[in-house]
Order: C-alpha cells, then structure tokens, then sequence
C-alpha cells in the first residue's frame, strides 16, 4: 500500500511529532506563509504523489486561522495528487456549535464539516466529539477516538477505594459510566442545564459523593463555569477531594487558575488534544499525551485493521 | 407569488386533510400505485408546474413504505416542474437513529436526510425532532415546529395549583421547562440512562413531587419502556396524579394499553403527527391536532413570514 | 488488492451463502433491526475497512424493506471506511419504472439508482435489467449479467430438434435470439402491447410454431399475463409443448399455480435471483442458481479481469 | 414573472424566429465566434438577468458543433444570472446513443444530458427521444413533446376510408397506435431487428396491408435503412401507396432522395425539428412546422400552465 | 419580486451603511459572537426567509476571521431560507493566490471560491479581482465592478494638459488605457516583474514621462514594493510628479506612510472597499466611496437591470 | 499498483504511439464510431477494469469533434470501470477563453473543465497552459509540463555568444526568462495589447536586440498576428536574425508560410503537442517531440514520483 506522509499545520506540531515518533515515520515539513493583505498559503515541502496523507491540525484558537491552514493544506495535497487525505483534528472546537436553538443562527459544526470535505478530506480522525451526533455531519468516513484508557491508566495508580466518577452532564453520563467501569468504582451524575455559553447552572446531584474522593470526567473544559458550578455543590454534598479529569483542557482566559485556586481540588487531568495546554504549567496540572493513540489509529487506518477495536469492549 | 399546491401520501391524508381545511385550498389528490413486483409509483393528479408544492407524510409505521411514497412523490413532483417542493413530516421516526454508537452501523437519519435531498427536496418542514442535532443532518432549509403551545393550551383549563411537569430525560430537560414556565408550575427531571431502544432505566428525581399532580412531557412515546420506569419512579416519591403528555404518540404494540393501566395515569395526551394514534380509542386519551399549527407555517412559508415568531419567546 | 469482504441483507442470505461458498470467502455476519418505531438500522459485524465490500440484496418483495436495508448497509460500509462498495442485486425490481408514460408520474427506476449513489454505493452489479436503458440510469460502473448460459446450458439436456424459442415481446426479441442460437434452434416472436401493469394483449405470432416444441424466453414473469396471453396464442397456433424459462421469477400472488396448472406447460424455468421462488414447490418448477456466475463477477472485479468476457462472443 | 427571453444557436435560428413570431417576443441576438484554435465562445447580447430564458438549438449535423454552441450559451447566460435557462432542443440526436450493447462503450445519451446540467441547463424541452427511457436521463425537468397533433392534422385532409398506419417498430409500436386512433384507421406493424447503425432486418408484418393506402410513421428517419426494408415488406404484401411521416427528418447522405424514388412512396412527410431538412426541396416532401408547438410549451412553462395537457388524452 | 435584506460583517459594516442609505433600505443587525473556545456563531436578525438577502464583508485584514464570518452568515441564511444570497465583497484578497508557482501549493482563490458556494452563496458581487482569470474561479454568477469612473471623476477636477496615466504593470494595463481614455489623456506602463510577495523589480516603462505629471492606476496597493520601484523609475524619467490612484488601498504595515514620505508623491487616492483605509488619516490620502456603486449594482441586481450597462463602453 | 492502459482519440494517435514506445506499453485501440446523425460513440477494444488509464488527445482543432471524442472516451472508461482515468491533453486549446471581457459571454476553459470532471476524469496531464491562472480551473488534480527543457537542448547545439531570448508578451515574461537562464544569455520582452483574437498590437521593446540573434519565446502561435508585429519591431530595432520557439504550433490557416517568408526569420520550432504541425512540411520549421516528456510524467505520476521535480529547478 501508499507510503504514510504525515504534515502538520502551525497548531499541530508538538502533536505530530509525537505521533511521528510513535509511528517511526518523519514529519515532513510544510510552510505556512502570509501575504501582505493577510491571506495564507499552505505549500507541503515532501512529495505526497498517491501517498496516504495526514494532515495534523487541531481546531482551536486561533480557531479561524487553524481552520483555514487546515483546509489550505488539504486543498495542496489533493493538488499535489495525494491518493488519500485524512485530517486529523486532536480537537474539533466547532463541535460546539451543533443546533440551531435561535432562529436565524448559523450551525458552524455541520458548516466546518462540508467545508472540509468540499476541500478535498477524504477521512477525518478525531477524538471525543462535544455530541455524539455530530459525528454524523461528516459525510466522510470519520473515526471518532476518546482518552478514557489514558485517563484510567493515570488514575489506576492512585488508591481508588473511596473514590467515586461524576459526570457533570446527566444527558451525557455513558462516558463516566464507562470511565467508572474501567477503574471499578462508582458513578455520580449533576444536573446542568445550559443557558448561554458562558453561564451554568447545576441544580442537583444524582448518586452518593458524601466522603468519597471525586473524579470528574468531562469532554472539555473551556470557560470552567461548569466545573465551578459543581465544585460548589460537590463541597455541599461534603466531598472529600476532587480532581477533574477532561480530554480537552482548553482552558479558555484564567479559567485554569480559577479551578486550580479551588482548595478542594487536588489535580487536573487533561490530554494534549489542546495544544497550549501544554504551554502552561501549574503543579496541580498533568497533561497524558494521547498522540500514541493517534498514532496507532493512523498505523489502523492505513493497514486497514479495525480502529473500533481499539475501544473494545466499551465503544463509547 | 406562485399558487400552494398541497399532496399527501398514503399516511399523510387525514392530516393533510385538516391542514388544508385551516389553510383554505384543496388537498390535491395523489395516486400511490404497486407493481405487481411490489415497486411503488406516485403520480400527482394536478398541475404542479411552477407550483409551491407541499407533499404531506409522516415517516412512521410501516416506515419504509411511508418513506418510498414520500421519495417518489419528490421525484413526481420535481419532475413536473415545482418551482419549490417542502417535504411536510409531522413525525420524522428516523431522527432515533443520529449517532454511531456501536461499530459500522448505519446513522439512519443522516442517511435519509441525504436520499430526501437526492430525490428533490428543498425544504423540510416537521416537528420536535429527537435530538437537537438532527436538524443540522438536513442540508435544505429545515423548520422545526413543536407542540408547547398546544398542549399547554389543553392543559390550561384545568386547576393546576399542585401541578409540577416532570422531563423523564434531564439531558433534554429544556422543553420540559419551557412548557412549565407556559403553565406556571414548577419543573422537575428523571436522570435516565437508555441501554439500547427497548431497556431503560431511570435512577433519580430532580425536583419535588410528592403530593403533586404531574405533567411527564416528553417528545415521543413509543415502546413505553420510559415511561413505565418514570412511572414507578413517581410512585415511589408520592406524586398524587400522573398525566402524560407526548408530541408523538407512537404507541408500538399495546404500550398505550399498558401505560393507560397504571392507576395513577389520569390522562394520555399526545397530539396527531403520527396518524394511528387517532385510530386507537381510549378513555383516557386525548388527540390534539397540531395540524393549525403546521398550516400556519406553510403560510408562513409561503407568503415569506417568520416561522421562528410562531414561538416567540421561548425558540424552545 | 484488498480482502473481498461480503454481507447479505434479509432478502439475499441464500444467494449471498453460495456465492460465498463458490468464492471461497466466509458471509460475514450483518444484523438489521428495528426500532420500536419501525425504523431499520444495519450493522456489518466484521471490520470492513480497506476492503473490498459486497453487499448482497434483491430489490424484491418487500420491496421497500429491502432497498431501505440495502441503503443502511451501504451506509454503514461507507461509515466503517469501506475501500469500494459493490451492490450486488440480483434482481432490481424498481427497473420497471422507467419511463414518464403519464403526467406527473415517479421514475422509480433512477430515483433508486440515484438513491444507492448518495447512499455510498460506488459499484453495482446486477442481472438483466428489464429495459437495456436502465443501464444508464446509473452513473457509478454496472454490471449486467444474463443467464442466458445456464438457462441454455440446462435445456441442452433434451432433444431439441423440434424446438423453436419465443420471446413474448419483439420489441426486446434480442436475448431470446441469442438464446436461440446457444440452442441451435429457430427463433419466434409474439407482438405484445401492454395496457398497464397488469393487463397485456398479445396480438400475434411472427416465425413458426405449429408442432414445435416452444421454450418461451422472458426476463421476468411477474403477475404472469403476459404469459397467460401467450399461452393461448400457441395453442390456437398449434404448439406441441411450452416450456416457460425466464430469469427473474417473481411469480406474484398464485402466478405460478395459475401458469402451471395449464396443461401445455410442461416446465416452468427461472433463477434464484428471487429468493421467494426457492421456497415455492411445484412439480413443473425448476430453480436453477446463478450465484456462481455472481461469484464469478465478483472474483473478476475484484481481480480487474474483463466481466464482459464473461459473455462473449454474444454480449447480449 | 420574470420576462421571457429567447436565444438560438447557429441551427436553431429558423425554428426560434418561428418560435419567437408565434409568442410575440423578440429572437434575442446571440453572437457565436471562433478563436483562430477552432475554440468557440458564445456571447448573449440582450440582458438576461433573472429573465426567463430559453436557448434553442437542435442537437443534429454538425452533432459536436451544435452541442457545444449550446453548453457555451448555456454558460453564458448562467454566468449572465439568468433566473432560470431552458435548453430546447427540438431534436436530441444523442438519444440513439442510450444502452451498453457492447463492453467498454460509451453512453452518449446519458453523458450529454449530465454536460448539459454541469453547464447549467435548469430544464429541457424537447420532443419524441428515441426511446421513453432517455427522458429519465435527465436529472432536471424534462418536457418531451411529440408531433403527432400536426402530422394528423396534416393526413386529416385526405380520404382515409383505406389507410392503415404502419409502425416500422412493434417494439415501440404506441406512437403509431395514438396517432391511428387520432386518424380513425387501424394499425399494423412492422418487426424490425436492428444489427448495427445502418443494417436493420425487417422479417414480417402484423396486420392487414394489402391494397391499403400506408402511413408510415417512424420517430426519425436517418439513413434510411429502415424505410428501405419496409417498403420491400409493404410491396410485398400487396400495400396500394405509401406515405411517410416523421417527427425528425434527418435524411443522412442520399437517404432522402433514396426514398422519394421509390415509386410506390406518394409523399414524405416530416417536420422542422431539424433544421436541414428545410434545406432540400423535393417534390414529394413536405416540411410541417412543430415551432408553434413549442412556442404553446415554452407559453405554458412560463406561466406555469400544465404542459402535458396539451397532448391529452393520449399522453403518448 | 422579494425585498431586499443587507447584513454585513465585523469588516463590512460602515461600507454596508453607506450602501444602505443609498438604496434606501435599513441595514439589518447581525450578532457574530465568539465561543470561549473561538469559535464564532452568526445570527440575522431580521426575518430573511424568501427574501433577497445580500451579505456585506469584505475579505481584508484579519482575513481569516472574516471570511469565516462571511461563511457563517451565508450558512445561516441559507437555513432561515433565504430567496437568494448574494455575497457582498467589496475586496477579495484570496484573489492574490491564483496559480500553483510552486509544487505541492494551495490555490487559495480557488478554494475560497468553492468554500462560498458550499456554505450556500448564490451570487458574488466584488470589485476588481487581482486577475481576470479570478472570475472564472467562481462557478455561481458573479459580477465584478471597477472603481474607474469613480477616480476618474476624482482627477477630472484638475488641470490634465501634461498628465500622463501609468501602469505599474504591462501585463494588465488594460485598465490604465481605459482610465487614460477617460481622462482623455496619453498612457504608459512599466515592465515588472515579481519575485515573491514582497520584492518586485521593475526594469523599464514604455511610453513617455519626462516632465509629465504622473497617475498610477493600480488594482491594489499592499505592501508598496510595486510603487516604491515605480517612484524610483519615473523620478530617473524625469516624471514632474506624482499621484498614485488604487482601487484596493490595503497599505499594509507602514506601506501608506513610506510611499506618502516621497516627495515626488502629490496625492494618494483609493476606495473604501478595504474598511482599515478609512481609519488612517494622512494629508496627502483621499479615500473615495464606491459604497454608491455597489448600492446600483444591487438595485439592478434585484430588479433584474443589467450590471454590465454600468460600466458601457469599456467594460474593463 | 493496477497495471498502465494508454488509449487515444483521433488526434492523439502518433503522439500516444511515441508515448507508448517510450513507456514500453502498448498502445491499446480504441473505436471512434459515428452515427448516421452524426453523433459519436467511443469504444475502448482492451479491458481497462481497475486499470490506470491514460486517454490522448490535444483538444485542438477540428476542437468540437476531438472535445467530444475525449469526452466519450472518458465515460467509456468509467462504465468500464477503470481504476483512474487520466486526460492527456497535450494542447488545451479552450484555455484562450478565460476571462469575461464582455458582458454575457461564455468562459470555455472553465467550462471545459467541468465537463471533463463531470465525464468522469480523475486527473489531467497537460502542457503550457495560456495563462498560469487556468490551472485553477481544474477541481481534479492536473499536472502542467512544459518543454523548455526541450527547446533549450535544441538551441544549445547552436553558438549562443551573441543570442538573446525575446518575449511577445511583458505581462508573462517569466517562461521566456527561465528559458534564457537555461541557455546562459539575456532576455528580452515586448509590450504587447491584444484587441481581440486576431489584432494585436506590440509597442515597444524592453532590453537590447541590436545585433543580436534573437529566439522568439512563446507558448502558442495561432494566427501569427503577434509575431508578425513583433518581427517588424525586432526589424526596426536592429536584430541580426529571428529564431523562433513555441511549445503549441497551432499556425491556423496559412499562418506558418506567413511567417516563414520573412527572410530574417531563420528557423522556427515548435513541439508536436499539435499533431497537425507534423502533417506540415517547411525548410524551416523543426518539429521537437515532447511524447518522451509526457512518458516520463506518466511513469512517474503511475508510480507515485513527484512530477514536479522533472522541472526542477525553475519550476516555471
């Protein structure tokens, strides 16, 4: 089969050469470059003639000059004759913007994926999408990867004996349930509802968090007005500790500092899916790469064996 | 502007019937026909040139059958010349089937969203689909109506001093607030977890109901299952009386005799977007036509007003 | 080249079987359910991805159950990363309507072929089209089997000297010619006009066939008027026998009965396309398989040798 | 409603002119003109915003010429905004080419209907495609008129006590039978087996000739091959004169005069859907003009009136 | 016909005001708002349904941001089921990415181009596109203006009798012959030629400039490379002064003021299509509004007048 | 990788013939047919399933008749189901037609790329496009050689001390540059302006040619206007003797005896891109083969080579 050919845009660098290393294949060089009236131009430095290419940008700020690097590059591989064009997208940040809950308003998510096929992706690779039915804007073949093994795998060090998995989000808690399963303890719910995108509220716990060391497990943390709305209630039900463990730690402005001043929080747990994440240091912080996962799901992909067996036996 | 042009399949004649009785023009007749190899054939027995055709037809049981109809009544339609075709779907059954939740499985309703594309729609018009999201598989200009008013309006005549509506589903819980803020009661949730489309289990109550006279909203009703758990859930925190009031009163097998069993159950109120409902006869059931409601949309459509007003203020 | 990987729908699991069983490839596992609102959803239980995919469905009663189960797999395949997805439809019955002979009127016939396009279908591969147009409604590569060579190679066993073959329609008297030839027998044909779906008047005979043995040549016999019309214009021509051969045996309703209960019909001689024709037993039928030339096909697609080599020096 | 504005080709002209005087709108100029590289450009010269246009050209001798005029028009006049642009093709020649008799050939039928949506065609009118299939190779709106009103309205003149009309085709033998009906005489048919292009066999007649003043019609008469055979056939069976009707008069090479010298053939005749035949003058040929039944059909799209009604009842 | 609906973006707003008060329409509000994790979200609103909207933002500095503005906006009026959406862009700056000069590079104007189109963009309307070619990029009608009459009437105030009109560019004087043309006097070019996006060298003008007073016409000035070669040419010429006429006056980074600092510099005229321009105050810049050109260009746009017309008898 | 299939049109024969016998294939024949009404009808003779398909033919003139021969060749291929379809267009004559310079008026290479993308071409292999913007008219991968690399060997041969290379064309002077580095002398350029197809202008001259012996660069000549006004000027400026050099020698009509008869022109030399050229006989015209230089790009575009790198390092 095509040889892997794996580029990355400005926002994927760290990441894709992790997955590089993992995979034992270079990086191959691509040039972003600005034109005085501040357009971008995307030239791959390697020969990508009928290979199977992978384009490694994460969605997110500066989200719109992310985006375009990304859809500039597929453009120049499809013309550079690549046989097959995957994007992989660590973070898909227009994930968020997946219903029309006003009238007239624009639904980036669905908008991003038709954007991205209509440049010339021939596969998206991505992990733990904001709904799990945004899965379905692509039209393209899409593999959807999540951070549960590593997060587990960072956890199962600790003693677990008192420790129990909440999810802040009712209508989305199969994940901390599967979170939960794999280190064998127990799962709690909050009750949020959404009111715009920076205000929150939690109306209520659903399971025992009395005493117990708290883990929650969230898909993203971006503003961290969630995560403050339930540390509040997670202290009124007299949890003993807390550590947040999300796949994406965007960390919108302060909000890092913000969880992190919280006494009653022990440790943030987060992935590299966000690249500036690791830009930050703060002791409470640990940021688990899952470019390894990445990489294996590439190595899947191109030799056409299951990614979905990676995820076995849950599929979450 | 051009003349409206009203057609219905097979499931969608009393409903299209009473559309155009509130809309003033006649319901156009349509002949749906079988090979003896059992292919289907739609013809339209008026003029539909340059017309603003609006073909009327829920996709509900025997769904495959109701979906061929609609498709090749697009087809006719489209090859006679509409200036505009608005596929008219009270209930949209396979918006169930919006995610990928196992390995290689179909994403029905992203599917059929696309062959209602294909064979020539431009419009979609339905109500209250499962999840948010599903509006954005349609890549034609969707409107999405809901029932709120009308069954607030239903509900409004009786006392509602000890009323409370419950959501069976905190991930939704939005409408369920809505609709209580329509009726001045307070709002309370079910934390439920769906195991697969036939197991659900419903673990805890957000929000007071002891004593209280409940309304359970919820979008559909179809096996029952939901319901039956929720049910006892109530039971167990001493709701006084229950009413259950569905947008789509599915009702597979005998799950309306089952739930209408319940002692507690005083009242079943669903509306007719899904035509057999008004088949079954019950003392305890109530069908309200929303078909007002989607006439007032077409003329809306029609004549260029805001579909979106029809719900000021809440877009819910 | 990729792994051949091959699933069945509901109608095509026997067929699928032997195909499989001449290929020397396992029929990997595919389960369709349903909803509790009746709709259906696919799923394919081996790793499809970077294989080459066969998915096996007749387009036949129930007709709208089938094609719809057909689309889900296809969907699902194009999801789990398929490399290329071949339709294999042994009998596409939607081929019948194919023409705009009405006002206002569906053409089924490329609506589905279409249909299967936007579903992901990117190969199709079928049997004898009822109208060699058809062909073109698609726009992804088809092949056309016939089964003119088992059909020819099964009457080769009697004596043929007095036989003459008939095509109950001159206007697509060319397979029954070729037939003929394959035989080394004298071709006829009767002038057949149809009035609608089900009543046909077949007005007169040119070649032939007092005291011959006839072996009537027709792509498919459905509600069997045409047959039954024919019937009678041999015997008042003075036919010595009638064997009826045709491709797809569709025998709708009590069809079959109907044809062999007259007493000039020796044998009644179709194919497996049909599946529902397998699990009929009368004395006069006889059901020859042509899931091996299917196998064939495949093994040649999949090894990029000539398909149409397959038929030479006929072509038909 | 948008003001209607007509264009034509090089071999559209006359027709449209004829067209144009029966609407009572101005033919609009268009300039076509040739690079010194043989290339062609097409330039509307009357505005054509959000007009309703209509571009005629026939699709005949020189075929690549006329065809490529037409998709230049239709580009210029898509880049121009016009609202809506309708190829009206008054004879399609690409029709013959609609089925794969042969491995590895070319579709031509089904390929020029895709250029001409590509090119931006939004509709076609046309009339009598060689075989009713080809109209579902259009994906756009098709209107296919036929002839057969004028050419009865022109035989309607004659004592018709001993005419029988002959169709050439049993195969497409409908058209003969409407147009019979309109004449109030009986049919006959002719069976015709078609080897290539230009050598047809025609092996026995259907229906009573002899001493019958014949009215052949035929769809088109191109080399002439078929008429050849025919008349042999007709003399044979004793037929007292012949007349020749067809809607497309292409008289390929001599084929015109070839047939006129036949003493039994009476009068030819044709009408002016292709525009050469106008051309040639011949004592024995009549040329009808069908340009005012496009000018009632392009009357009836515009102003949304039901076109297939003009055909009524027949429907042919 | 529909009414008119303006909204412009974060870049177009003051250019949409001044187009608005010229047609005499109001300019609709629309809210972009921004995620905290940067994506942005656009909402109408005013009511667009069926109405003839046009989207105001030109592609300037941040120009990825507002692009993906513009295609937010175009996305949700497409879902509020717009009539037609006609994208304002008052400067296109992917037009500078036209070619592929290198291997393995995007095409940006290109991409761009069919970006629009999927959000949902019918019409284009912009002003001089950096190549003719460009036009052809954009598949749906599009019409471009040029600021000709405009900056003629600037100049036509003074006294012309020793100007002489030069183009910094032989290869596209086209423009420059026209404007000389009307300001009735003689042109001259230069000969450039670029190296990359910011060094050019310009080797000799063709044409007279000793003691002549200087107009450079120019599509765009970004970074001043161009001009500042000119000046040194037209100063060795003997040029008595200079004044520098641009239709695009993007002046990126110091550009404005290196190229005003030259004393051979009299006067710096350019539009308003790139908004940043009017925020920078400079004795010798005059900015001039094409805002009324566009506002004609929609008035004809929307009553269906041509476009062309507007700029008779040159039509550069 | 799929085995190499080389087939060609009419025009593309002994250029596909040189291809072959470089590459070490054979050339496989196809069957151009024409209907009795002129229309066409190709057919590929050797089985090209899951093939890598490569199809011949300059679109030049007679252009309509070879357009449309490459056009059905194409849908040819794709029914057969090749794996990859390549047009090999040695001259691509509609790229003359690239911009709008007139109201309402077609743009043929844009046109013409979509068609050819609609028939089914997967990718484009051409030479020297008119304007390097027509690339970008291509939504599938195209690949544009040039033959510098090939004229300058043979001008290499020849004492170069006092050569200079001239340019028609200031406005695309970069070729000619590139080509004059390659011999190691300097470069010239004229200023031309082009009316319309046929009249143009050339002013003035940039750079020395006194003396000189001067190779006339450019990329066509069609009618010869250009070189004609240009020898005049070359004669006025003093230029020793006039070689000239195109890549494509269309010389319409008797352009190439015009040209020929100027006693200072010495030689002139062109490619076999157009075939015609070949069929020419003249003392002074040399016809280079560049079929070896697109044997190379197939080999390398077949076996995943960077094609690009053949230009190495100018990349013009």
């Amino acid at each position: 089969m095509a040889e892997v050919r794996v580029f990355a845009g400005s926002a994927g660098q760290r990441f894709a050469q992790k997955m590089c290393a993992d995979l034992g294949v270079p990086l191959s060089p691509a040039e972003i470059s600005r034109f005085a009236n501040d357009c971008l131009q995307a030239q791959l430095m390697e020969n990508c003639r009928e290979r199977d290419v992978y384009l490694v940008q994460p969605i997110i700020t500066p989200t719109q000059e992310n985006l375009m690097e990304l859809l500039l590059m597929i453009d120049a591989a499809k013309g550079a004759s690549a046989q097959r064009i995957t994007a992989v997208i660590p973070h898909f940040a227009y994930a968020r913007s997946d219903k029309k809950d006003a009238p007239r308003i624009s639904i980036g998510g669905r908008l991003v994926a038709d954007l991205l096929e209509t440049a010339g992706a021939g596969r998206i690779l991505t992990m733990t999408l904001h709904a799990p039915q945004v899965h379905a804007f692509f039209r393209v073949p899409t593999d959807q990867l999540n951070a549960l093994r590593e997060l587990a795998s960072h956890f199962g060090a600790n003693d677990l004996s008192k420790t129990t998995v909440v999810s802040p989000d009712l209508g989305n808690a199969k994940p901390a349930s599967a979170f939960a399963k794999m280190l064998g303890v127990p799962v709690a719910a909050a009750a949020k509802e959404r009111f715009n995108d920076n205000r929150v509220e939690i109306t209520s716990l659903i399971g025992d968090v009395g005493g117990r060391d708290i883990i929650v497990l969230d898909d993203e943390v971006a503003g961290g007005s969630t995560i403050a709305a339930l540390l509040d209630l997670l202290r009124e039900h007299g949890a003993r500790s807390v550590r947040i463990a999300c796949t994406h730690g965007i960390f919108a402005g302060d909000a890092l500092y913000r969880i992190a001043a919280d006494p009653d929080v022990v440790e943030i747990v987060t992935t590299d899916t966000v690249p500036t994440t690791e830009l930050v240091a703060h002791d409470k912080l640990t940021v688990i790469s899952v470019a390894s996962a990445f990489a294996e799901a590439v190595r899947r992909i191109h030799s056409g064996e299951s990614v979905s067996a990676l995820f076995d036996p849950t599929h979450v």
